[in-house]
């Protein structure tokens, strides 16, 4: 089995990559070829028994999808993106990678199989942006696609997209809206949302972090790998269950900030909670304040989709996979 | 008031002028120019005291739309598109005419408003077919976006653009999905809705008709008369109730076939009725058995949006305005 990821060398993508290393396989398919595919050149891995390309490349340029569909992989995870903060702030670039490079991966793929019988699984990352306020507090399945950002506009036309290329029988699609990835490992970023990982993650390393919305503000959240479990599961699984509707929203843990800081005072003691310092930034407020709450996800969960359960369990992930299993 | 229809050479685009042609205005203000836009050359209007251009455009060619933006129209009403059997036939045809022409518009008016402030008023007709099955009786006015067919995405995904594109303040849009107009003048067409209309104007005309599905089935209509006042009144309101929701599903009347045959025969009598031949047609079945039956529409009624209230109604209209008011 050839397997291809766009986005290979962003958080999830390597993630992604050193999964299936250790499982080498999709679905008991042995993975023959592995190519890992970004605009910045992706870090290759060693994966038995398998040939691993590493591809720069950028999805928006003319030509580009063509030639990986070429290469015909049977599963493509397609991660790659500009965030929600620069599609707001270039509309332009926005638009071009995120509809654009989306739309010439999935037109590829169709013009492949005018040549030769060709349908690959796709599973595209989508996001909780595709909604807009205002929102219950438990999202159901089908729900509006209403977004309040070029980033969301930009994801709920693709999976229409994707959806209708599905149908069609272009291709076999998937798309995941994933929660809130936390804990997001790395260095804090500019990202408005940083701080969900940032009151988790600093205190664990000893470090201080700052806190800018009020304890009350809830949110929707799995750890990275769960993210990864779902991309996995996604390529494996029937989808015919799914029908014409092709996009799902992702089991996670509905929380709030508390429920974030009780969760890692119980793990990591007072000492970690008093690393957090309340700073309110009603910018940043404003943006988080209309995010989705929680999600019911009963589609996903009927197709074997799974999170986390507790905010307890998303901080000893993060211990397990990024801390060597232990506090300092 | 510079008024601009793209797609004037269709029966809405026709009847939309000749609207205009009576009104000299729009919201109140003056019509001094009228620009009919086609692929094939539109027939020209005589409109007192405006100037009245008759443009023969493709949209979908490179270049086309920046022409028309350069002419800084107030409103321009999008109608143009193929329709849905011929995006479902001519998948690329689908994609280039009733997305990119539409998505060449917004981006021809973005670009134009970057050398000195444009904002137009954008009306742009869009379908009942954005929405799929499983529907309930009543759609409610915030309904999951789920289309079962090419030209149904390519709506859906025009309105999530000109959604974007107005909450970015590059235009001031609205999306009108239409019931299914009927009746709709002319003669017969291979339309799988064509018989809708039909069973109503052959047998006002003395014809016989041909009915291929059976009387229970329930649809949504309203006549071409209030399709066009939607369109004029969508041109004049004030769109901030609307917030960042800018689709609209129209109000109009829920009736089965049955409904529509007792009304023929309360409008037109027995002789009328008797013109219709049933003769099912499980293909034709097949398509319209999944469209909507009806809608609640109250955000549109409280926007004053208005449609006939009985298929009785409906059919008096048609009489009035396509067979001078007489039965023969």
């Amino acid at each position: 089995m050839h397997v291809m990821i766009i986005g290979a060398a962003g958080m999830i993508g390597r993630k992604l990559s050193d999964r299936l290393v250790q499982e080498r396989s999709v679905g008991g398919a042995a993975i023959t070829q592995l190519s890992l595919v970004d605009v910045v050149p992706p870090v290759g891995v060693d994966l038995a028994g398998a040939a691993v390309d590493c591809i720069t490349s950028d999805l928006s340029q003319a030509g580009a999808a063509a030639s990986l569909a070429a290469s015909r992989p049977d599963v493509i995870f397609h991660l790659a993106a500009i965030v929600s903060s620069d599609a707001e702030a270039n509309f332009e670039k926005g638009y071009r990678i995120n509809l654009e490079g989306t739309r010439f991966l999935f037109e590829a793929i169709r013009l492949e199989g005018e040549t030769r019988a060709y349908r690959p699984r796709v599973v595209f990352t989508s996001s909780l942006a595709v909604f807009g306020q205002p929102l219950p507090d438990e999202i159901p399945d089908d729900f509006v696609l209403a977004p309040l950002s070029s980033y969301g506009t930009q994801k709920a036309i693709c999976e229409l997209l994707l959806a209708d290329y599905s149908r069609r029988g272009f291709l076999d699609g998937i798309a995941l809206r994933l929660p809130t990835i936390c804990v997001r490992p790395g260095k804090p970023n500019k990202a408005a949302s940083g701080f969900y990982s940032g009151i988790i993650r600093e205190p664990l390393a000893g470090q201080p972090s700052v806190l800018p919305v009020p304890r009350t503000l809830r949110h929707w959240f799995a750890s990275p790998r769960s993210a990864v479990s779902a991309l996995v599961h996604a390529a494996a699984i029937d989808l015919k269950a799914l029908g014409a509707r092709r996009s799902i929203n992702l089991p996670g843990v509905s929380a709030t900030v508390g429920d974030q800081i009780d969760a890692l005072r119980r793990v990591a003691g007072d000492g970690a909670v008093d690393l957090i310092r309340e700073e309110p930034d009603p910018a940043v407020f404003d943006i988080v304040s209309s995010w989705p709450r929680g999600f019911i996800a009963t589609r996903a969960k009927e197709l074997g989709f799974a999170a986390e359960t507790s905010m307890d369990e998303i901080i000893r992930v993060h211990i397990e996979d990024e801390l060597s299993g232990t506090l300092n």
